[in-house]
């Protein structure tokens, strides 16, 4: 089968490699959607994401969808044919975090693309079958790979406990961004302010629901939540930017007794705060990292048609052309670009 | 000005009272919609609800909203000609529960149309100001009227702590079942089954969104929920109708580690219960009692269209009509019938 | 290898068998403190417990603690010697409940002493190597068993959110009542009422730090709680006895707002019930089901002498005489019997 | 009556002045122990905290305790000779955070010793009837001021929603720190590591039964929170110093998926934060704000014996000495000094 192989001197080309046989408790599932996320590109480009470095060949992507076509001794026949997503981490299972339900915090995960770990940019992939899900006829096989970042998304709102009738603001309108605003909405968000420097990506959010968009190339953000709020600030903030403005913008921005998400990693992580405005103002501030137990919701929400996923997608490609591709995916207009591959 | 009093003998007749003043922290608000809940109809037919007996003249009515013509020395003189809707229940704050914010359950609550505190079936009610809340302009005085019913829903939902993606089955078709359907609509549930006995109800139902709708005199509702679910029962439960065999069913088809919310009052409140039930399926039961710090977030909900309250209004009266309107109420079909009033 | 065996026609008798090895994950532990609990007594009597029936030979016994004898290959070889404790449900591990951490709700879990899964009353036990447990020195073995009824205690505590100032009311004097008292005393309850109707018991619970016993034989259990919290009622309520009036005295006895903890199985599971004053009173209650992530919070209390396990053991008894221990485990004011074996 | 008054150009002198008469809901206080915190020193030597300044003479003072003299008319005559202690901060009870229960964060908030309101350093004080908290026969006067720096350290320990078994690192052996450790003691923490720079501190906070107390002049305070977590970090940590490298340790010193509690103000709020520590470990950092419905549950705690508050007074003075007590409170070594008056 052919696969998309990051070299450690950053030359994406197609390989071929043997088609994976299913373990005991494996499917093998026929790549059919595999979004390229931010990280990818970032590997791509710099070859490392903190620790993670591409010292030895990678297949990047970990937003995937596809169908079954073989399955393991353990797993049940009949989910031969079935469409399904992948759920990008599997964790230990045994350690404190797992058996709390924290499987995101595992530190044994394997996760997809993440080295030394393969991704899903293959024909093949073979999958812990309890990490494939089923995808209900309603959903596409691209808003299944579009699971992934929805999870985020979804996470995210879950950390920031937004429930009906909150405001909300979303710094950056990234997929995560603009997924974080889907999730925050079919939570029950009333009002969502959102901002970028791209005045593509704010256009795409306008189009998408939000209530106000916020160029802060152009307008002061805080000043623009002010008035949006008659001064009371928003119940909760999701920094999704990465960027050290907006995270000072998240802190002023929010009401007193409200929520800031951090989500967005920062190219230099070390940023001045004000942690006496944290204390006086009595913020929760949470960070959140991947998601867990969002697959089942984030499916049933696409179903019930409750969030718009397939509309971030500017583009797709066939797996021939993923290098050119990635280049595409590199552009600051470019939210989200898709690779297709046919069936069996 | 104009009153509908219920006296001790049962007779709901309009009377002529004094206009009432503002105290210093009040305003008087001309009642221009006002909804008649069951709870006013079961004092016109029984006199009485558990240990609150109408033994002198009593104003009913405690869904309303409309416009202020005063305010008390204390209040913004600019909030003359606000469009309002009164919460009606106001607590002592002062209490542990008041302390707490858990207002709804302060034992010195003043609440309206509950002996003996008069309620809003009149031309001028004087209320405490921070109970008056300011409508917007998309939302309309029904609407606002609507917004008591409503909480009674919000409140239903975040005791239950629903969210994205969940199964939610709500036991009868009143107005409080209908609006906690749209409360954990909004809330993010992707599945809702709603039951009641009466076919009227059950179709309104289903044209609001219920996704499955079952008449528990012809169909056994677990059975329903068992395949509908397969097998695996809903998340939550929320128990409206006050009918034993609904509250069975609650238990039955709920899953394990689910949650079931008691909000429908019996008529006999002891029902047999298996509490193995409770402990095996490792259960959360939760009482829900009107609602606390909701007015904001259903008036956000029906600025941004997310709920629908006016479609449950069956019909209109006024307020010459009142005696006539009660008749209708007590019908089976009636879902909320609604009193209007001219403005000044 | 010598294993106390309970037959279909219920006798208790002494058996030999081959001793286990370890599979690959598991340890091979000498069993030395296993404790007889209210469950084991029940098959000894009944041969079975709601839908679990002794049908074929079962070994009881799921409160144990001994020392590592042998490892499985993935297992690290320094854990030999290891004294420990043993978690005697190991679920799934794939389940949605294993997947949020709710691993005591898996329906696949292998549970000691539960048919058909043998449990601990033997001389050595294979067990999976992570829900063995190291035990500090300070830790004695008869506290390691005892671990197991300490977890159920602090899970009914965590079900009830208990905090600093609480005040509880405990129904029932045996194991899980006692030791519902520590974990609800360690979690910062200052004030603990506990009934009973066996004098011996609520003595044991006097000296064992109650504020207040009732022996409900005599006293008015309701009044006795009036009385003690000038008629507000106690903030939770654990009800351990599973003893119908103890369940209507819980609901009559919480405070408003308060929430009720059912943890004790009744023979009959259907009793009468008040909902009106579950949703009047807005009541919480939680059904708590043995347990989770409770077995290292349990260890650390131990550790730290925060609470006391020991105390509750009434009398101790070899392997040899396991079936006398099991008649004197049946007596009324029997609290805890422990059998004990040697070392190898 | 006598008063301890600040002038703007910082003198602390006696002054007379009327002695208060109380309003209709409230009561008059015979001052008899008044606590010298640290907010008082830091006005006391910069006059100013933050926006607040002392522009126009303030009574210091918001840790108090006395004697029921006179009540308004809307009091129970019979609080007549009761020992109070008074909750200094009297919110508005009608904005949205007061609703919901969190009145800390009312803007609107009169606190004692905070310009312009004046504090406790007075003879006697008239304060609301239900923020004077009637202390049982066994809560000494002392120990009656001593409820509100415990009440930080309950706010802390719930904010950070301590259980049992957790590990904790207090960073700061001030009357915070070392009363945020009696309260996570309190709420079942069964490991405390205690920071600080002042050896005379550390000896005191072991005393007081910290587990492991680090001289961070001396010692690196991760290593040493990793030798003792085996590597993995503590539970909780609660920031109580607001020094920088302290805020920085905090958040290598948490175990994934920990807390952070944040609660010392630092004189200079700004410090660098590495933001994607917060996303990579998930971590939750919360702000803690002076406290809300804590007064009852530091009562019951101090009634149970359950914490040593008095422990930590270093020295007492009469309200003729408060100068030169003052200037005591300023030297390092002190943790709390206390003001005697005599009753009537």
């Amino acid at each position: 089968m052919r696969v998309a192989v990051l070299s450690p001197d950053l030359e994406l080309t197609l390989e071929e490699r043997d088609r994976p046989t299913p373990a005991a408790d494996e499917v093998v599932v026929r790549m059919r959607s595999i979004g390229i996320c931010g990280s990818d590109v970032h590997y791509y480009e710099h070859g490392r994401i903190g620790d993670y470095v591409v010292d030895s060949p990678l297949v990047l992507g970990h937003e995937s969808a596809g169908e079954v076509v073989a399955v393991g001794e353990d797993v049940d026949d009949a989910r031969v044919g079935e469409r399904v997503t992948l759920e990008p981490g599997v964790p230990c299972r045994r350690c404190e975090h797992c058996s709390r339900g924290e499987y995101n915090l595992c530190p044994d995960v394997t996760f997809m693309a993440t080295p030394p770990d393969d991704g899903a940019f293959a024909e093949y992939v073979a999958w812990p079958a309890d990490f494939a899900y089923a995808l209900p006829d309603g959903v596409s096989l691209d808003e299944g790979a579009l699971v992934e970042p929805l999870s985020v998304g979804i996470h995210v709102a879950r950390r920031a406990n937004v429930g009906v009738g909150d405001s909300v603001l979303v710094t950056g309108c990234g997929p995560i961004g603009l997924l974080a605003m889907e999730a925050v909405r079919a939570a029950g968000a009333t009002e969502v302010v959102i901002s970028d420097v791209v005045p593509e990506k704010l256009t795409l959010a306008e189009e998408r629901g939000a209530d106000l968009t916020v160029d802060v190339s152009e307008e002061d953000l805080v000043a623009a939540v002010d008035e949006a709020t008659d001064g009371r600030g928003v119940d909760v903030v999701i920094e999704a930017s990465g960027a050290p403005p907006a995270v000072q913008s998240a802190f002023d921005a929010v009401r007193r007794g409200g929520s800031v998400v951090l989500v967005g990693l920062a190219p230099d992580g070390e940023m001045p705060f004000d942690t006496n405005e944290i204390i006086d103002n009595e913020l929760d501030v949470f960070g959140s990292f991947r998601y867990r137990n969002t697959y089942p919701a984030a499916i049933d929400l696409l179903a019930d048609g409750a969030v718009d996923v397939a509309g971030i997608v500017d583009f797709e490609a066939g797996l021939d052309d993923v290098d050119a591709a990635f280049r595409r995916a590199q552009e600051p207009e470019t939210v989200k670009g898709m690779i297709r591959l046919d069936g069996e």
